[in-house]
């Protein structure tokens, strides 16, 4: 209840247009019903889609095509952008009816839509993958801290097994702001990328691999167990985490 | 190799001092063998050592109280700080023995020594702790984002069992420019916080528990599948890792 | 053996229609070959069905088509209520080729058929569901405690990272008499639920998400782990044990 | 903010005591800042306190003895029992130091003291156990219900390897409202206690066993997989979770 | 080399036919290049072939039906009965078209062929099961066993949930020499069957249950962890394995 | 109830000694009532230890010298011949006071004490072990089979690594009626013999190893997943397991 | 920067071209931007492509037939030899139509095209495998030994439970200079094939089998704990990891 | 059966010492129980024993002091060189005792002593660690190699999160015939060497690591799914398993 209301309704007492029992019984209800979102959680989330332009991303996997294009039409309904996540190309179609002006990134199985609600980054983010097989969800990474408002730097097929290729591009690496890193296998690409550089690394392991791979579980745990500082990991294949992250970091003040 | 070098080379050879055969003998020689630390990568690295002022960080675990010592000794010779973790109190002795001015912090077992070289980070860090047994890991990142330049506030005791005591405390969240969550059991702490705040969280899932917790990985498995947007994961236990993670952060212009 | 038929046998010897060797014989055959369903066990197991109406639950799952539907007419026949889980449209097409009567719950993959021998339980039973993709087994637990006889409140789509809508309904949270939460990913609401209320909560792990949740391996040990009173736990995407477990503590005296 | 506080404040004014712009002040300063216990779900937990006495349990695990000593003196001091769960009997003489009242069960490792707070339950808990190995949890289950207001009956060393000694204590089974199963190695019993009654059964696993139990693993998988209706699962070894479950049944009225 | 040949050798050396250098060099030879047929271990063989009239049983998984019927065929063309497990029925045709007397078991998934090289059994093996959906793996002990000349009796449809579906037998049970119990989900069944007899139970982990049952590692786990004596476990599924066990044991003398 | 008992009552009635209300209770009241002493299954448990002298093996892990002393004592007081497994010489000394005839196996850790009762077995259990670091676990097979009544040869130290120890010994394999093979590590010795022979193998993993063995689960693996016919598992380092199932099989007439 | 184009450098300083200042940017530009193929690490790896043959192999798995072409035509436009592996039929046509000449190994999956630049190796690499199934990752060892330049001896289907059949081959196993050991279920044989020579043995876990054999993590388990030397492991399936291992080791002088 | 012990048998039977049926049943007895050691296989162990002159290295893990020092008197009394692994200060003791020139090396915790029956290898085995809580396992892979015959390279504290202090090595990376890398964490270091050079890689990973390294399992992974060629693991810890594979492909001709 805003101090304007308050003084609203202890006006009407004022002017005798409300007894004290009823003002008593007003406030007190108010006090006990009081909504979750008139509180300050409920604001920070405003001010977070406000500055982000995301109040809610949509993850495809386990919708039916219907069930996502109904709910992108409603958030771009309300003026924001729009991002869908893990979306086949049916799903695609079934928004694009919906929302003719969508795009559809193929690699990176993902919709999205922009508005002009979204504030820009203020730095690079560099997305690195080890391997051509790690496109995918290093792509969503690029699709995701994109569509947020950053720069973005693709900086692919850097694998460690032949390090030239990743230490000819150092200059790259030092103009980034934030590093996402990509890779499956021995996921070792993270601990080598952050000891080169002195900004946050978030580590993507996939499920790129077979056999000990455990469909990515060699790769999180090398990732969770980097001898270098200032890696921070995500979910197995999880490249709209780790772009939303770099996000966040990038637009930080 | 410098121009100042080169340049001073080519004038011996203008002044005759060096023939033409040696001095393409020193360039080709220097091409062939060139020490990594000529190249940017290393310059990066004292870039790096320069604005957190930790070149090295010192990981007690598995060192000799002597071998910590040593090279405790070495760092701050140098006019570095110095942050030694999984430090025992033999160890923070042997240290002390060597520089009487090191601080010990016992729930943290960490041992710190603070000199100039240390540049302030922009924000404050929020450290939160699920419970009263997660506070050695939280007191090791709370240790080490302080001694390398952050303002930090400590949230403890607020897991997810009673919400308000965590609700309540909105205001403090709000403030943080980037938050540790430390936790155990479910791991479930990093979540709620990050659906409240719109800055990058840093999970440190801790061995706290029994049974099917499996030494921390309930924990980690938990805080990898989060929910909420913004959260990234570090090993278990490692409060280390976290807080020079939110330093990074919290350094970044 | 009752006491009428023991009374019927001697009197029958009493009348001379029966030999004592002939009376001796009988009595020893039937203490060694007694059926265990006139023992007591059996006769609880007969209660259970009166009371709860399900002498037998139908898991469709590994059975065929033609196996379920003759299962479910020989339940019918005897008077009982009827739920066949995990079936699929065509194993409801041949269950209806048999008992026209039955419905299919789409979401829920189940089939039921009420008859009058189910006892009304005593409160509600909530189902709180953290995700939408969490609805099929949410949809199980609800059919599950409907079909027995209990009244259900559904809560869905109010997972962590969002809490202002969980605690938005506390008044039905409150209002139940045991409570069943279904997540997936990190399976936290169930200790956040479990913080808000005084009755037992049922957690349910589903198999949702992807990389590190290991099939629901994620969300299972973060639920055991539960830092919050009260939790108990069942089988990755089992609604229906959840239901039915509700549903015996609802029907508690 | 209750109606008695709110009639305050407006009599204030009404009596010229406070200006109108104090009133609003004052009034917006408390729904703004309004902490959670005036709302609806801390007063659930204090009725939850009531109705279990137990609004805290100390877990003694990875406390030392001081801090549980001081915080078990608060409790006590609030009028309301004690229960401290995996204490030592280090960690119960420093308790005694303060509370002289307070009783140490060996076997469960608990401490507990009995105050007039406590609602008594409405039926028996049932607390089974397959072998003498199992003990301590069983006990600390049995204790911890016994605290809690509850009648418990206990029926120990009934594994399934002698089905005789189980199936001739049917009676007792038959007369539990709860029953709690407390089992190591293959954890089959709850199982099997589960089809002979039709009340809830509460499974605890525990880590008794050698190779192949992995530490529990195999109790907790063969109990979460149980074939039977109505087992629920609780963490391994956690005799107090299952205890405290059983009691908030055993409360519902 | 047999004592025929030797003899042969050294006569035709008596004979004049061979020198002595000859002579040597052929026995020298011999002893260096013995095939291990020859020896002892091949006996062996050759008397286990000739007792279980299966020198070589056919695992159709990974095979083609092409694969399976040339192999399937030159058994049988050495006067050996055949079973071939995991075959489909697409298998057995291709294996009819070679050898048309051969029999196909549909739930077993297996092909066989009795000759009359095989030697019967000494008493019954009781093949024990704990629901229907255990029945491919129990068929496939059933078959393996009877094609192994052992008289066979089932019991199946008997789980811990409803003891008194295997009590009621308990005649069937005591009247085994060996007993073959499969099961899934929670692995319960070879304890309480093996707590009934003084048989060796071998005991089959099924991949039948879904969720925490991870594929049967969970039955697998109970089974080791058996509490009764007499209990030994084969592989997940591994139906054949338990039946040419048993089948050794019933043809012991 | 025997038929001497009933055809005593019955003659009671028709002596006019109790009236056929009397009668019709006292036989209701035994259907009702009869313990399961009575039953087959107990008279088979019975029969079990007449045949074997081993009613009770004492697992001595998990127990105090004074609670294992005290159960020996009971069951040699019985008659029975004495086995109790894991007891170190504490609890040696223990039993001992008790009952001074015991005998101690050091490296078996076991403590035995042979009484009359025990019938011999058939034939020969071979208890092959594959490095000297597995004794105890094959020392523990080698005293539970001979305490039990069986002639046991012991073949040591015939890892795989050095197959020409193991086939020199063909002949003491060849004579075995079953085989107990320990090995840890790769865990391969059991496929191995099992090749080599035609009885029952009986395969006991052992934690002996260190890394990639993860306390003896890759042996368990190995011997689970046996290419060779006549393989079946007990739980890691269940030495006694063993002992007893090939006791079982060695006994079967 | 080689001598030669130094030496023309400081030539056209000296011979009045360039000014001091614009050979001292040259050089220090040179310096400072240096590509990583003028180092000794590139230069390793061409002198490695020279000798093997093979800069790059194309593992097929994960990219597009087209790719895997492109790539193909790419690598013997180099004029050298081509090794794709995980190659199915359709990306083998995809290939043949940029590449006439190439070669499918249908059981290897593997596609070839030898040019003249493979240096042969100085021995025989033995590929054994234990059964039938193995054989498409023992062929693609095999394949790729070969198109290095190896003269390779296949020893197929000799698992050890049969081991007469690897022993009488055992002067094959002595020809080979190294060996690589393919084997799924328990992985036994490398330690049975490395206890019989001196060499080097590579061992392959595959993923055949069933139940506990995990997709492979049995055998791999068993071969890393093997208790015979000379064994190292490479990744389940990995029969071309095994196959360019042997070829390394084959190749050195 | 040698030649000479032929013609000796023939010439007793020429001479008439021995009848023909006496000679028959010799030879066939010969025949039939051959000891193996006289088959080549044995042979070709005693070969290796002189190339490698380590017919048996002591693990000193799981044995007595007293019985490692028997052992190791044993073998040198047979002209052997030694290794005892794994043995603490103790165990070096016990040994000195009975051969006063053993060494003891302290780090690697090994006992050696060097006989003349060494045969050198053929170039240098370089064994690269990443970090100073690897030298245990690095340093007994250098002890071995050493005591086998080898020249050793150390480069030690080379970890991938600072590759210059690699990359700066690379000429010593290059000289080397044979790699051992060790490495403990996310176990990368293999991957980035094997990158390097064009030699084999034996990559051991090491406990060395808390919480998420579960012991060694994240660096066993990564190393297994190394993306760079000519890399092979061994058991983690396995030092002396390096370093003996290292010894044999170093002494290849």
């Amino acid at each position: 209840m805003t101090p304007t209301e308050i003084r609203a309704i202890l006006g009407r007492m004022a002017r005798g247009e409300l007894a004290l029992d009823a003002v008593v019984d007003e406030l007190a209800g108010r006090f006990r019903t009081q909504p979750f979102e008139d509180l300050g959680f409920a604001r920070v989330d405003h001010h977070r889609a406000a500055r982000q332009g995301f109040p809610e991303v949509v993850l495809g996997l386990g919708k039916t095509s219907e069930q996502a294009a109904a709910i992108a039409a409603r958030i771009v309904a309300k003026g924001h952008s729009l991002l869908v996540t893990r979306a086949d190309r049916a799903m695609f179609e079934a928004i694009r009816a919906e929302l003719p002006a969508v795009e559809y990134h193929e690699v990176a199985r993902a919709v999205t839509l922009r508005n002009g609600d979204v504030t820009p980054g203020h730095g690079t983010v560099l997305v690195a993958a080890a391997g051509t097989s790690d496109l995918p969800v290093a792509e969503e990474a690029v699709v995701t801290a994109e569509v947020m408002g950053n720069r973005v730097d693709r900086l692919f097929d850097v694998g460690v097994a032949g390090l030239h290729r990743l230490l000819r591009e150092h200059e790259r690496l030092a103009a980034a702001r934030v590093i996402v890193v990509v890779a499956g296998m021995e996921g070792a690409l993270p601990s080598v990328v952050a000891g080169l550089v002195s900004v946050p690394v978030i580590a993507v392991p996939t499920s790129i691999g077979y056999g000990a791979s455990f469909g990515g579980l060699a790769a999180l745990l090398g990732m969770l167990n980097s001898c270098a500082n200032g890696v921070s990991v995500v979910n197995i294949d999880n490249g709209f985490g780790a772009g939303s992250i770099a996000s966040l970091i990038n637009h930080l003040d």
